[in-house]
């Protein structure tokens, strides 16, 4: 155990991300409440306030916060748990060798169990209802609701200097995110908090459209020991560069054991699909799948802490056939699982039949549904078709059952999609599932490019991002081909953190162009430091920058590899503001075509006076 | 001189790309013309024919071809151009030092002259036109237009499975290309084939909305003798990966040479900045560049055999203080220059007032425009501004100038543009230059991730593709950053084919899909090696497949490393199918929900009775 405690250790990456500052920002409703957030100081010469920016990564990037694996993270919002007086600590379920498939012999060297794990389970005292949805539709505004508004206001106090712009499909994106706001677009489902009772350790987060867009990060897969520590590594690798939640799809052995490690550890809400560990229960025999055994896995899932389940209730018996006309049939792991027990058995699907059951389960810990999307279509060819949209109503009415009692709840989509067949899946989501937030993945527009699948994806995920999806789930470059690893992980978060940030723009978010903004104005000035420390990922812009200009001068260089040293189009531009400012415009002032030929005359002179050398010579910048 | 050359061997990479076979098919109309193509041949067990695929790649992917880089390719186009009678032979413009900037000292360590360039230029008979446009105008169909309408016409020989679908926003996508098609979107100018006749081993090609989207690759920076070797197999890499054409943005020294050598063995179309040269032969001072220089350029590149010219023309004097209140001010090399002109000398531009002239060359030599947008915005901030329009409402002005000569003409686009911002791009640019195709550089959806550019542009550019554009010129991860190193072509181009593929996908043209069915089909019959092959970067998907499960056997193994041995959720949808067959439905029928009950309990007995044993464990196929 020490070996595995050790390798854990180790194996988190821990630090300031470059170039930026931890902060906590005191909720302006509530000082007590202090939001994690990192800034960007920007160099001296620009004369610009700090640029401040949504943080995912938790306490693993910032300096003074000790770090144990072993220990796990701060009970961040047990106080406030206790203080609503409406749970009830509880002896837990009992932990079974199936939980950790270790009814036969063990193959898996064994994953110890989480050493501090004595804290005894929280759930709603007898019949209540514990979850945002409820507390919200009565009119009380949560500590998780105020966190949330303070989080979500990023750089919208400068938001003064802009008018704002953009496509937003109907969104209702506010100039300022009050807590009101976000209680009211929780209460009619527009939004949600995923925040089991269980996971304490969790910094709130909203997932809704007229939010920031979300990112979520996949890890899991792994049966063996040694992999938890990669795995509890993978999760806080995501979170540092901006995955807002994660989900844990472990399989196989140890299930149990690997999915508390990750939990304890994690500030962003863990999702999970309560099918596998069900399945692996069973011996992997889907016909032997039962309600008894799934209830007892989202009791056991629930008392871990987990914050979302995908259930996949809406493969229902009558739509397995119309998978039989694709190209690709079903590809989703949850939905044939089921598809199969329905064959099987030939009756309807007992998550579908016993969905109110598990609604109770979920009010009673604050569970989100992530209502799965079984019967996604697996290919461009099989897009947007009968099983598809026929499953999606299906959710839509499961929602509707969900919202009666106060659960919250996001659906998820596709998949494989050309670009023009995208706005349909977002309108029909919208239309038959009440604005419930919709969480895809991707969509990939094309299927001829496996290998850079996190870009055929991206492309996809921009645009339905800006049409209105909440959450993106992401998809890395070994997508159909193989595991990622951590430099995969790495590519497909920051991959969809540029696709969700540039759905923000083009909705119009009041908070988003800042960072553009900040970053370009370094770019003009030069600033190169500023430029790398104010992108999504300062490391790998640095080294690029550093393989044509190592020396530490040219971080400071009026110039770039692109031009040269001896021109750069930048400078003119300086310059053209230069005269401008000369004619008493103020910098950002605008001289108007018709007074040019005056301005010019007058600039020409100025010019020949100053006689000032530009840089001239080779390269290019931005290709002519 | 050997040295450079034996280098010029080496650097160049030959031999078929993996999986395909390059054939030449014979053109309908006229079988002399014989079209150069790539075949996919697929496993036995699949059933199916080879997939034909597009091919930019030349000679150098055929086992048959002789690649000698010293000698250049063959001239293709040599007897079509004779046959029609109307060009001569001259004496060339004789090759000054300046030309390779050799008139100080040589620091450039020499690159030597192409070894056989002993070829007299073209060019038009006295007062004549020779431009493909000038042909169409009169009716005649050439065979650069038969040769570019049997190469469009990939895959729909299939199309009879195929109904249409897509949104083209008012395209014209024809079900079949016939060279009477090509000649007319010439003749009207919403297409152009780049063809200087000085460029015979030129493979002809379209540029317009109504043909394949396609993507230019930049090379080029080089100015010291050892470069020319790794230019000259940057364009031979850039096309094996699929650019449509290369802009050579060469400065410095050596220019002249640097260049011969990459046209000589270029089969894809040459753009220039012609505007850099000049610059060079003016000691890289702007003020001092003359009409006379710039057109003494134009010369030496037209006998060279450059097939379009990128001229910054709408860079006119009144709009130049319109960059006064950007954010990032001219970040266009070329606009940068002839603003600075503009100012020093507060007159008019020279290529504005000279515009006639420079067509004169045009036609001449069958030269394209390539209209330059030197004011497009270089920030989000800057995307759509008045600079950006006034310009391109100019190069509309133009564009009709060009065409009342009958020179082909196609328009550069940004840039820097938020999505919600793209299509106002594409509907500005249709209505003011009358459908001539639109040239756009990404645009970039986001400023906050360089390193990443090649993907925050590729989104842009797979949405203004869909919109309309014809061309997208690469991004690289370098931008803004450095120089591109040939892994970054390729990481640029294979980005770029994606999103014109899913841009052709969203446009509905006829010919696209037919790829990714077979990509699709192999994937879900787990025709590994089809897979790898049928995708656009074989070599990169084998390899991430084989991270994982490197076993030769795996290439044939129904399943993959996400699901694992023992389940596989492609399986159940076989079964699925397997059972609908059962009930006398086609492979490819549908069950209709209603009849479902029925055709479900007779799929449970078949079930129970095969009772064939799934594969079931652990793993995760797309994420649940």
């Amino acid at each position: 155990m020490a070996d595995i405690n050790s390798k854990l250790e180790i194996g988190v990456t821990t630090g300031p991300i470059r170039g930026s500052r931890k902060i906590h920002v005191p909720a302006q409703t509530n000082p007590a409440i202090r939001v994690a957030m990192r800034e960007i100081d920007l160099e001296p010469s620009s004369g610009e306030p700090p640029v401040r920016v949504y943080d995912t990564s938790g306490p693993y990037t910032d300096p003074d916060a000790a770090i144990d694996i072993s220990a796990g993270l701060a009970a961040l919002r047990r106080d406030w748990q206790f203080a609503r007086g409406d749970v009830e600590e509880y002896a837990p379920r009992e932990v079974k060798p199936e939980d950790n498939g270790k009814t036969g012999p063990d193959r898996s060297g064994g994953v110890p169990a989480f050493p501090t794990a004595l804290r005894k389970p929280l759930r709603a005292k007898a019949g209540g209802n514990i979850s945002q949805m409820h507390y919200a539709r009565r009119g009380i505004i949560t500590p998780e609701m105020e966190y949330v508004a303070e989080r979500e206001n990023l750089g919208r106090a400068r938001l003064a200097e802009y008018t704002r712009s953009g496509e937003s499909f109907g969104a209702s994106i506010p100039d300022y995110v009050t807590p009101e706001f976000v209680r009211d677009e929780v209460a009619r489902g527009r939004a949600i908090i995923p925040s089991n009772v269980n996971h304490p350790e969790c910094e709130p987060m909203a997932i809704g459209r007229n939010f920031l867009v979300k990112v979520n990060a996949n890890i899991g897969n792994s049966a063996v020991a040694s992999d938890v520590a990669s795995e509890v590594d993978k999760m806080v690798w995501s979170i540092r560069w901006g995955a807002d939640t994660v989900m844990d799809l472990s399989t196989g052995r140890n299930i149990h054991d690997t999915r508390e490690w990750i939990i304890r550890n994690s500030p962003v809400p863990i999702g999970t699909v309560p099918i596998y560990q069900a399945l692996e229960k069973v011996g992997g025999v889907a016909e032997d799948l039962t309600w008894d055994v799934f209830r007892d896995t989202l009791i056991e899932q629930a008392e871990q802490g987990v914050d979302y389940f995908t259930i996949h209730a809406g493969v229902r018996l009558p739509y397995v056939p119309l998978a039989a006309k694709r190209l690709t049939g079903i590809v989703s792991r949850g939905g044939s699982i089921m598809a199969k027990w329905c064959l099987a058995h030939h009756k309807e699907s007992f998550l579908y039949e016993h969905f109110d059951e598990i609604t109770e389960i979920m009010k009673a810990y604050d569970i989100a549904y992530s209502l799965g999307d079984g019967l996604r279509p697996g290919s461009i060819y099989d897009a947007n078709d009968e099983a598809q949209f026929a499953e999606l109503y299906t959710l839509g009415e499961l929602t509707k059952k969900a919202w009666a009692q106060d659960v919250q709840v996001m659906i998820e989509g596709p998949g494989h999609v050309p670009m023009h067949k995208i706005k349909e899946n977002m309108e029909k989501q919208l239309e038959s599932c009440g604005e419930a937030p919709f969480y895809t993945l991707g969509p990939l527009t094309t299927d001829i490019a496996p290998g850079y699948d996190h870009i055929t994806s991206g492309i996809g995920a921009a645009q339905i991002g800006w049409y209105g999806t909440a959450m993106l789930c992401y998809v890395t470059p070994k997508e159909h081909l193989g595991l990622p690893d951590r430099d995969d992980v790495k590519v497909g978060v920051v991959t969809y953190k540029l696709a969700a940030h540039a759905a923000d723009l083009a909705k119009g978010h009041p908070a988003a162009q800042v960072r553009d903004d900040a970053l370009s104005k370094a770019r003009f000035e030069f600033r190169w430091r500023d430029q790398f420390n104010l992108s999504l990922d300062p490391d790998t812009a640095e080294l690029y920058h550093d393989q044509t200009l190592p020396a530490e001068g040219a971080k400071t260089a009026h110039f770039c590899s692109m031009c040269g040293p001896r021109f750069c189009s930048m400078k003119i531009s300086q310059e053209v503001r230069d005269f401008a400012a000369k004619q008493n415009q103020p910098s950002t002032g605008f001289i108007a075509a018709q007074d040019a030929e005056k301005g010019m005359e007058e600039m020409s002179k100025v010019f020949k006076d100053s006689g000032s050398q530009l840089y001239m010579g080779q390269g290019e910048r931005e290709h002519d």
